[in-house]
């Protein structure tokens, strides 16, 4: 409280300083106004007065509508790119005498002025968090405006060094963590949707845990987390573990981690990925609570099953089946007639479709695509795993393990991404 | 403790995944060893054992010596610089289609792999203040070995983007804090330096204030601190604030803080500015807690006065003065005779220094330079205010206080860094 | 959960070097070890093993049933009180020469051991809150079995002296505060119940405040909490309070605070008073952080007034009125006749009831009885203030203001507990 | 920071509050005025404004003399006792119907009234504190004031239940504590005492450990702590671990901790005992770290030595020896002459003390008695191990191992208590 009160202190000390042309706000327009502070802020006043500049521009960022966002990015395209003249000459110098100096330069003349603006925003409290969001929106504009990718190209490189894996921090998520980020867990799991807080407490229970990566300068939002049972063998149905009875004896006597399911929460940092060093960082986590841990693997949607199923263009022949057959058991609402040989033969396209759909070398499947890259190595399918109306039409209910072996990651990684080689679990170690 | 064994494990269980070509040191000198390491490092294999390399990697130049270091920068500059068939094909295609898209490609052909091998050396553990080293030996070695100044510019770009002021913590410094902290004061105080950890403790006691900036990613290291003292009317001695006793109702009654040394710590950071949000936050902290003080002050050195004032080739005459006869005032061993008239004149001479010595624009005196520039204004020269050899030496023990008017700050700057005008208190609001 | 681990290896190891005779439990009922380990704890094995017995101890009272717990409680009245032997012999001493030192001897004597007792299960992990739900059990057989006082006596000696206000921490609660917290404030509300998370999010919201009073051995546990409204104006309908939009606004531009529920969340700890501190810790805070507060007051319900409404033993007339009459208003499922009448009639009673419905010297409304005592002086009352069902049956729905005037507290205070003189707000400031 | 501007506030205002009689101190003498005030804050007021009175009254015993604070304890004696009609009273009730609610009532009855008025002072700001240097004061005078030692049964009694071992917690000590508590450690380390913070900054290297109990509501001062050496077998020299290099590596290959001295820091608690817990706590938080230690041990003076040796009423006979050949090997400033059949002699002769010489069941050495009474059990003594000059004038630089096996404690522990029985580490198993 005390600490608001302080920075209202700042910022209204601050906006008193603002040239006049810029607070008298029923001069012009409000996108106008934004433009000029984004110049101000670059220019050397912006030295002076950084925080307070920062702050009202983010403010009049925050009031425009979604049309005069499209516009504000229109204008940082136009208006905050590298100037022409200056690249060109830094390209006449380096031609002249090639050399890692003239290299810079090159470099600094192509850096658009629009980086240097978004570095100034995150002066302002809560910058990061803003520019973040500020991403978020241009990606959604993107579609339809991909002329933007520019824009979104510093905004990317930025991201990528703010939010370089050695500034992040792993914090375990319990019952003990304060209710404004947990209502953000809520809010933000992408994979098996929580219904409120009884659910959300459930998945925090002493036979779970679950961790999540933050920024020392975005306190309150996750940007990832990850939810883990910990279960005695490798759990093979996801509405098991979402709806049975807390066991508080759970952890002492498991064997192994559940990875069930991991959220991405910020969409302003699509491109940025986390995930890889969340899981590698939880395993050791794990693994030093709970010395008694063995195996760590994930009980993992297919996404892309039924999408590939019933796709006519589908590459790989289905050998004997037609997919048509198998049509009821991705409808939600039918009580699938329960064909043991139907089962059978889904179970095994289900396989099949993990190791043989590929786009170029590697796996159709974005999940598979995602932890296999990881170092991860594919484990057993189970039928009737996820009941969710997602569930069974993404992939008629069936989930699969993807087992991390900590010793063998890099190896496997390595071959994945050199030669497409998918690692599998021998079927005897997969239970 | 539990923190520290955990990452040993960690970074054990890493090294023991490292190709084993890598970690067989015997094999090759330290140097290979390392070089291996960073190619390793920007590879996609670096992308999953990131930790661990980056770990290894900076174990591996911790323990080379200065000539090896030197080699190290020397193959950062030949081998990982941007490819100059890269730079030469985004050219052309820039120069065929100028244009936004053209630019950021160019952008990134121009980006030399190094930058991304100093971001993934930050995924280690303490990265990045090892990081921050890297640079002040690089520092040090620039004088010698100009070249290396492109490898220095791409290390800068990343420190400046780094550091960020959005990312700085202020955090008062008080006996309250850790002594792995304060141990860094005592080394690292450069202008009035002390003596232990009594003087520091007098310079934390109750009629004192210091504030620091720290980096989340580098919590036990200051990066620049303050120190303040809280007093009734403007201070005139230095000497008199480093060595009066405490008076603990000083701060209730106090309507002047003055600055009365500001350091920075890190020669890794040289040239990512601080001091100037560092002395507005303090600012408006001590504002915050003492709402009676009515003046900011500097009670500031003036490094510069001798040598322009024995410098045959200034270009300001001394008006009628020799300054020759003001010879003995600067040394620090002599009872100078203390003549009222020479005093007088050397005091007038002081003040004309600080306002007519320039350079282009702007002030010969680092410290004026660098105080006016923030928005100050000049204040009085203060007699017999620094008694130590290095006050002595530099400015015949004559201090200077610039005045920091928070509603004037803004203008001042503007004034400065444009027609280098510096503002000047008047006499009678000076004492 | 570290922390956990290592607490369990330290009870394990504790309960290994236990007496065999104790662990063994095979040998003997529940009961009967319960009692051999309270005997070991107060000899000076205890002094020994001290935690790891208490620890046992107290596992052991919680495997007991409320047979067993009442049977427990009446081996510590008779086997571990004071000694009769013991009690006489200081006695003696006394006669014979009454002075300060036979006194405290005396004192000594008349101590039971139980209070050793409760001392020694307080060096178990998490002893200090056992030991208040232990008294939470025994409360709820006081009624039955009255006997038992004696032991109840002990106990609350003992949180008299632990539960010092000296020791007790003012935390506000907010949406910041874990879960684990928050869930204790929905469960313990007593005053305006809560209908889950997202009630409580309502009254955590800014223009809300809440605090509680917590003991640094017990962190998990709120011992008391107040909820706060920030209004302009004193309210006059806690249906509105519970009800109405957040207003962000509010607290900024607030010229008053409405405690509008103070609720006790330790039964075990009852008798033990911390209202009084907190309403004026929370004053304080409160005007620290909005300095434009003026006014603080209560929005209580009157929890005694239809008991004395329709209470035939009811020693003041009710003037002209006949009670019946007013029954409708009194009951929560009929739509009342809303007779301006009869409604003018029942607010003059409820203000006659507050004033002159005395037990002794005192209030017979308790939480008038509380906040007079405390130095607040009588508000205004409102009409449809409280729509709840206990609202319409306790007090027709009606409301109280108590009004805390700092600088008259204490005066009021006095003349409150020594002439049960009750303090009116003149109707002009009542509003 | 903010937080003292609150609490002065809030002493500001309860202070306005005062009744005017105590406030105008010009009245009558500083030791009325803080008896007025005792008065009143055990009276109903007290419970009004409780806060204020108690800072007061701190206040002016604060300004007393050490004579006027003599006086004040003997006011207590006097005028705070018991009272001897309510005393009689309940004594006759008593004896009537001896029962437990009687002797409640007169254990009630012989509680004197300074006990609730050290209670009421602990609810000023840091009053805790106070008054455990009320009683440090107070200690002092018992020496002269023997009757005093009432007024001191009641602090103690206090003090007994305030620091019960379930409220204080366990904290390491290292280099990132606040300088704040490490310059307490220089000042209380009673043992081997620290010539400055370098010194200090030895013990707390990587090599050596450090933890002491804190109490919640004395956050800053220690109350007992303990240095431990990490070594590969057993320390045999003081000096050596004083004065040795640090080892960075020692911690990992360390298979003993030599606890080499334990202070008390407050001598307000003497007489409440911490040693035992903190000894057996900081064993298992050091078995947590370092799983790798196999034993743990002191390494002691033996401060009786030389005063049982010299002593002519000695009842234990030397054997052969005769006292005074011994003599220059207690002078701290002789270069004894170094007679291997003397030291011989008097290592025989140390031991001989250690087992033998008794007061009563237990033995006459103070530490001796410590340990052993902890269930220690007597290692090896070792020569030329203390050459301060206090370990030369004790013992002649002689010192002890007491070892603590943590499964045999218990038992040891029963052993000496009751028997006096004193266990013996085997010769073989002393190294």
């Amino acid at each position: 409280m005390v600490i608001n009160r302080w920075l209202h202190s700042v910022l209204d000390a601050g906006r008193r300083l603002l040239p006049e042309s810029i607070t008298r706000s029923g001069d012009r327009d409000a996108l106008s106004k934004l433009e000029a502070l984004c110049k101000t802020l670059i220019s050397s006043r912006g030295e002076a007065m950084g925080t307070a500049l920062a702050s009202e521009a983010l403010k009049a960022y925050h009031a425009l509508s979604v049309e005069q966002r499209t516009e504000f990015f229109f204008k940082l395209l136009a208006d905050f790119g590298a100037s022409e003249a200056d690249v060109r000459a830094a390209i006449e110098n380096y031609l002249d005498e090639p050399s890692g100096v003239g290299a810079i330069a090159l470099h600094h003349a192509t850096e658009a002025p629009r980086q240097m603006l978004f570095r100034r925003l995150n002066m302002a409290p809560k910058g990061t968090y803003a520019v973040v969001k500020m991403r978020s929106d241009l990606l959604r504009l993107l579609k339809q405006h991909s002329d933007l990718k520019s824009v979104d190209a510093d905004l990317q490189h930025l991201m990528i060094s703010w939010f370089n894996p050695g500034f992040l921090e792993l914090k375990e998520i319990n019952w003990r963590t304060s209710a404004l980020v947990l209502e953000k867990l809520i809010a933000y799991e992408a994979v098996h949707s929580m219904t409120g807080w009884e659910d959300l407490q459930r998945r925090l229970a002493e036979d779970r845990r679950c961790f999540a990566f933050f920024h020392p300068a975005v306190p309150d939002e996750p940007l990832i987390f990850v939810e883990v049972a910990l279960t005695s063998g490798i759990a093979n149905s996801v509405d098991q573990l979402l709806n049975e009875d807390v066991d508080p004896s759970a952890a002492a006597k498991a064997d192994t981690a559940i990875f069930y399911s991991i959220s991405d929460c910020q969409p302003g940092l699509k491109g940025i990925s986390f995930g890889n060093f969340l899981i590698k960082q939880v395993v050791f986590e794990l693994k030093q609570e709970l010395p008694n841990l063995q195996r760590f693997s994930t009980l993992s949607p297919i996404p892309g099953f039924s999408r590939w199923l019933f796709d006519e263009q589908r590459e790989q022949p289905l050998e004997d089946a037609e997919s048509e057959q198998f049509a009821p058991y991705f409808d939600p609402d039918s009580e699938a007639a329960q064909d043991p040989a139907a089962i059978t033969a889904l179970m095994k396209l289900s396989r099949h479709y993990l190791k043989q759909a590929k786009r170029d070398l590697y796996p159709f499947d974005p999940v598979a695509r995602f932890h296999l890259r990881n170092g991860a190595a594919l484990g057993a399918c189970h039928w009737s795993a996820d009941s969710s109306a997602r569930g069974k039409k993404q992939s008629a209910g069936i989930m699969v393990n993807y087992i991390y072996e900590i010793d063998q990651v890099e190896e496997r990684h390595e071959q994945f991404v050199n030669h497409g080689e998918i690692a599998v679990i021998p079927r005897n170690r997969r239970a």
